[in-house]
């Protein structure tokens, strides 16, 4: 089924205690439309980029059967451009640079072509842009799940609250968790975050795994402990397009299928984790995908006699 | 089968965010003793109390089936006294108090009637101590899990490399794995660690679940997502009690079961974080336990098609 991705694309500049890059391609819509065009051909993207943005990646992504019909190119412009640096444990990190550049005044605007989307991801953006997205398709997708940050809680919160409204389901991590509810204990959380809208909640753990919520269920999937971690940039945003890809390739939203959809989730993120940027994302094979589903089944399946 | 637990039976002043206890009763052969109890009727303990130990609780004991011939009494001193104050996330404390009393002379006197036994726990005690419990037993047991922790590694590491050469497999948490191995990366931590002995490891996350492995798998059991955690006291302890106590019950030592009994581990530890002290081990339904098995079933389960 069609799928619809709307998110940054732009460049990173990454320090990790392994190494740097100054400008490596990432974004939120970048790291989702690669991580679910694994599970689904019928992959839209709806983004903008400066005339410094690699016409090379571009097709890198036509390769992988992304519609790019919906990326604004604006040449006389330049690609938003973030640069962070991870601390020793790689899971904190401190911002040393945002430049919005051509995301500053970013109108989403979606092709005829894309009208009629079965599945919706909300990339990490302003919650105004998120909600103009929804408004401007004709036909409410079957499933919308959104993605956030603190940063949007502190400085645009009635904003979000509105757009949480809208949506189906919302993917957070721990902490954005913790500071949106208000509650310490993530159960806690989950019950007031889905009393805001949402019915569905993704709590990500980073390498503590992931928490899936529903008003009467709880889903848990761990990720695969790895022996290196080289850059946790994109992870989370490679989780939710994994997991929205997964829905979207088989049409299934029940909690059971959800729950197969957050392992493939982990699976995909265990993978962009071990590389630099998309390039683990870039060239991944069928076969190390299955072989890797494998491995979560080895690490978390049990039989139990009660 | 027959298990021999080894540790601690002391008394605990606890401080946490949502209360505090000047004086409950604890120590590592205290919970493992209790939560291994739910699996085996034939659990004999070692360890030693001055004559300020309650002899209700000895009762206690007895009515979990725990045999505790072995539990010296000195009448004339002061049994073991912690004292620790949790932080507002419960991960991390202080300890305020330590107050050896009998146990700074402690001799770990091995009961005719415990020789044989098949199983072994060695709760956290200096690692000499463990070493000569395990230099007593006339036959080796068929299975040793010692725990131990970061003090031991900083005043007594040689020592410490001899026990872990006697034992079948070592739990201890993240931290503790860490500064053992000098590895970030809890799976080359894990490498390090067997190859200093112990054919297995569990590796306690707390909150975030536990991690078992051998030389070539890794199982990973998550902790139950909890609205309320009232004091982790002891937490570890139970875990290990639950796993130990149920393999001493299947009396299968094979990875396959060994994950169930990490599984039963987990659920043990979700009941001891919920009440203060010994408080939840003391009094509980095995129907509760079976109907916390099936939460971890739902939690942790999934079907997938590859």
């Amino acid at each position: 089924m069609s799928l619809l991705v709307v998110g940054s694309v732009a460049f990173d500049g990454i320090e990790t205690p392994f190494g740097s890059v100054e400008r490596t391609i990432g974004g939120s819509g970048t790291f989702i439309s690669l991580s679910s065009s694994y599970f689904t051909d019928d992959v839209k993207l709806v983004s903008v980029v400066g005339g410094d943005f690699p016409a090379d990646k571009i097709a890198m992504m036509h390769g992988h059967g992304i519609n790019t019909e919906g990326l604004q190119i604006k040449q006389d412009e330049k690609s938003f451009y973030w640069k962070g640096k991870y601390h020793m444990d790689l899971n904190s990190r401190d911002t040393l640079v945002t430049e919005l550049n051509v995301l500053a005044d970013f109108d989403p605007i979606i092709p005829d072509s894309y009208q009629g989307v079965d599945y919706l991801i909300l990339g990490n953006l302003t919650p105004k842009i998120q909600q103009t997205v929804i408004e401007r398709l004709h036909k409410r997708p079957k499933f919308i799940l959104m993605d956030t940050m603190n940063f949007w809680m502190e400085i645009a919160m009635d904003d979000l609250k509105v757009t949480l409204k809208m949506v189906d389901a919302l993917s957070i991590n721990d902490e954005e968790a913790r500071q949106l509810s208000g509650e310490y204990s993530l159960v806690k959380a989950a019950k007031k975050i889905m009393a805001m809208g949402p019915r569905y909640l993704i709590i990500k753990k980073g390498e503590h795994g992931a928490l899936l919520f529903s008003e009467d269920q709880i889903f848990f999937a761990p990720a695969l402990p790895l022996e290196e971690v080289f850059d946790p940039t994109g992870a989370g945003d490679t989780f939710a397009g994994g997991f929205i890809g997964y829905l979207a390739k088989t049409g299934n939203i029940s909690f059971e299928n959800m729950k197969c959809a957050l392992i493939y989730a982990s699976v995909m993120a265990s993978f962009c984790v071990s590389k630099f940027g998309t390039e683990a994302l870039e060239s991944l094979a069928e076969e190390a995908v299955t072989k890797r589903v494998q491995e979560f089944v080895d690490l978390a399946q049990f039989e139990i006699s009660m």
